[in-house]
């Protein structure tokens, strides 16, 4: 079952324009165009070939850069064109020779990147000012048209040939997994019974048809398709809030220390792994200087802001850490230095929010911050003397499953809270990590937000910021012990329940893929039906045909 | 794996407390109490105990009728306490043995009927005036601590042994699934790193800590309980809206006539099964003459009053088809009979819709269309001429993934639709199946209620109420294709579908339970660490410990 995992070792997620196989990279203008165009032989594994321009997570993690890229890279994009450089196929979604060779974790954390790839396509739209526009000229199926379904507007090739399809349920006994369901209905609003249809019918539809229940915008003949696509791009980029020119930021390699052990080294950031433990510990540093705070100081500093700095190499570890490091279970989040030199850069955010470099490297906090929340790990925040758990950095205490705080008579321990805990990073609920925490006592958020100046640790248990303040006698044990404690549970009914006390309140469609769409997925991901020695996904292109037990459950 | 479940015969939902074993029904002017007195040896089957006021779907199915009987049989009842006649002890929760010894299936089905008998109770409190306390008089754990949380108030009793408890994921590796997780964060407001913490204490959390937590609304000495307990019930009864004294309406036993080959017959409903097929199809039936239409025949009809006895039968069917029909795949839903006479029953609903039964009766008609919205299973709605779906019975028709309607020029065919349809059903996200249905084109909801009369097909089409309509030519061979083609895909995968389609736009604390919670839920009840050879599941009770596999997904 495991095959083609088993052959690809610790991944990476650094990668650049220059070092692409799968995608190719253009600008025009204000029209930046991404053309997908997968190299067979190029997959993770040698074990299967991404035919037809099928994807991997290495094909996933070139999208991911170049998105990224062009949000930070280049500010005069202002659409983005996501098509194919093949002819007649568009995309035929991820490939399923990876997914049956995958194991069951694999599988769901592949699916977890590509999710937040195309969630953050539609972040850049709403909050960033690009649009994105599928230019679908072939063959659209499965996760290729999930990938359209991110886009904000869809148009397809009106051939005899080119149709768009969700054909997982009906060839591969899964589901179109990767938010398909959930945006053809909630984003597409596509009537639920001719979902019901187009969700079981292998070869999709196309045409007039596709257009009139609403699954593309618009469809033109061959001839006309390229002026089209154009035409509609140009238009999508006239309304953005974007600079009409550069410069951009460049986004230089992170340049990680990987020791053996996992441990990685970061300018700002550590990641300890004690594997024999299944512990890790993620420290996060507080600028040594004050941050640059004027528009030109800090795009001189450009990608060494420590601002984005700190939250790159956050998220390099917690995308490393899913992928590489699977049994690690419990993780320990520590911030350590000046918090007043945090407070000073929240500042210096919250001041140039909206210069279009400073407003992408806070939706990039953003994003980070939702991996942690959305990542099937334990966290425990340990907030001890030195520590740097201050506006922007707080989040990460309360992104945390519990936070410990050490209240010892003889040092110092604080924390503070700035203006960007009121919202600016909200979850994929659409509530500010306070106001999930105090979902039960609204109140309470307005107050830890009035409060001048830090909290000792009897003002945090005051105020509720942290679950408890252990006393300098018991704060070794009760922390070794909550930890080691954490660490005997089962992992899966920690991730059930973590996943549901992490989202109170609201749904968003965000939360809605990642919850019941996901949560489906993953159960499928283990049905015989589909994975079994006669399921649809492990006889898919073979002579068998699949042997289903028709049990509903 | 399946012992407990494969000697259970086909399970029947008929019931009444003459017959209970494990309830004790009181009433005393306003207070109706529900004393749990589980019999060990009177399990659905003879492979476990019901050791500890511990339960099986054979318990539930009592507390379901007594929470159906007080509804209509005691209106002077405005308070339920649910309390345990045993000392010490209030409930284990779900007995783990018959968890261990079932199938995934009954797992499952078990799981989603004490879901809606839970939500039926919830939904009794916010439009019944009804209003239900939690009597802890002893341990409550698990699925009695999430019976609890079904309820408005909790109080438990302050002594050495009592505390409340969701001990699955530290003994199980399971989770509070039966709403647990979804009501201590977003019912209870408990905040959520306590709510982590308290979902991994086995031990649970008692006294005053409990009421400091929210797990709890009060604590009272074992010498006060009695007395706090009444006193808070006949607070709690005095907002209601209910008449104050009886007569109520006896529910009858709905004596079907079934078949060994599963079919069931009754006064309104048949459900006709061809298991070779895996499809059975449902006929609900109008009424023969107009309905009662005044509140003296209308009571003194009681529960042969036509839009409860309809339902009560729909139900009937439902709950007989998902426990002991788990290979029928596919539902054709029909109905029969005068239109006219099923909108005149519309009108009298509406008419009356504050008396405390008629109202009743609507809230037992909506709970059984979510029922319907909430079975895996496919539901085909067949609309051909003589058919009766008009207003109340067109929601059958909106619950269907699709409907089908023959355009013959040469028999007239007609659906109707009523103010019925214009929300007094919600469905389990709060929208109407209209509103649902036209998620992307909501005026198309205003219009459809505005259109004067019944539709024929062709404007059934044209607003959209109908998937398609086929003409008299093609009728036979779509509908049969369309049904076959459905029984080949996977059940699994259909599942997973259905529930993500079915369910568009806002989330209740409702859909979160049968969405997200469940959806992990059943992830975990197949995962190895569960219910594998040394999962916590299989070991408990054991002399084995579990082993579990640390790989996080």
């Amino acid at each position: 079952m495991a095959t083609a995992v088993s052959k690809i070792g610790p991944v990476s997620f650094d990668t650049h324009p220059s070092k692409y196989r799968h995608w190719k990279l253009a600008f025009e203008g204000p029209v930046a165009t991404l053309g997908m165009d997968v190299q067979e032989d190029a997959g993770l594994s040698p074990d299967y070939k991404l035919k037809l321009n099928s994807y991997d997570l290495g094909v996933d993690i070139e999208l991911a850069d170049a998105i990224q890229r062009i949000r930070f890279e280049h500010p005069e994009t202002h659409t983005v064109v996501v098509t194919s450089m093949r002819d007649r196929i568009f995309c035929a979604g991820a490939n399923i020779f990876m997914l049956r060779g995958s194991t069951h974790s694999w599988k769901v954390n592949f699916c977890k990147f590509t999710n937040e790839t195309r969630l953050g396509m539609e972040d850049a739209s709403a909050n960033s000012g690009i649009k994105f526009l599928a230019a679908l000229n072939g063959i659209c199926a499965g996760g290729g048209y999930e990938l359209a379904l991110a886009c904000d507007e869809i148009v397809l090739v009106d051939d005899s040939n080119s149709a768009v399809s969700l054909p997982e349920t009906a060839l591969l006994a899964v589901l179109p997994g990767t938010g398909g369901l959930t945006r053809v209905v909630d984003k597409r609003r596509v009537r639920r019974d001719l979902a019901d249809i187009f969700g079981t019918l292998a070869e999709g539809v196309k045409g007039k048809r596709a257009v009139e229940w609403r699954l593309v915008d618009a469809v033109y003949p061959a001839s006309k398709f390229k002026e089209a696509v154009k035409e509609r791009a140009l238009k999508m980029a006239e309304s953005s809030d974007r600079p009409s020119t550069g410069p951009g930021v460049a986004l230089n390699p992170l340049n990680a220390q990987v020791s053996d052990n996992g441990s990685l080294e970061y300018s700002s950031v550590s990641f300890a792994v004690d594997r024999a433990k299944r512990t890790a510990t993620i420290t996060v540093r507080a600028p040594k200087v004050p941050v640059e705070s004027t528009i030109d100081t800090i795009m001189a500093a450009g990608d060494q802001f420590w601002p984005l700095r700190v939250f790159r190499e956050l998220d390099d570890v917690i995308l490393r850490l899913r992928v590489n490091e699977p049994e690690v279970g419990t993780v320990v989040l520590k911030a350590e230095g000046d918090p007043a030199l945090v407070i000073e850069a929240d500042d210096v955010l919250l001041e140039h929010q909206h210069h279009w470099f400073v407003r992408e490297t806070i939706h990039f906090i953003k994003r980070s911050l939702k991996r942690v929340d959305l990542s099937a790990r334990s966290f425990f925040a340990i907030i001890e003397p030195g520590n740097a758990f201050a506006g922007t950095l707080f989040e990460l205490a309360l992104a945390a499953d519990r936070s410990y705080m050490l209240d010892d008579d003889d040092q110092a321990n604080r924390i503070q809270l700035s203006p960007m805990n009121a919202g600016v990073y909200p979850m994929s609920n659409g509530l500010s990590r306070l106001q999930a925490r105090f979902y039960g006592e609204p109140g309470k958020v307005s107050e830890a937000l009035a409060h001048e100046g830090p909290f000792d640790p009897a003002e945090a248990v005051e105020a509720a910021l942290v679950t408890v303040a252990p006393d300098a006698i018991d704060w070794d044990d009760e922390v070794r012990m909550a930890i080691e404690s954490r660490t005997t549970l089962s992992p899966d009914a920690l991730t059930g329940m973590e996943a549901n006390l992490r989202f109170v309140g609201p749904e968003t469609m965000e939360t809605k893929i990642f919850g019941r769409l996901t949560a489906w997925q993953n159960w499928i991901f283990q049905r015989p039906n589909a994975v079994g020695p006669k399921g649809a996904l492990t006889s898919y292109g073979t002579s068998d045909r699949a042997e289903f037990d028709f049990g509903r459950t």
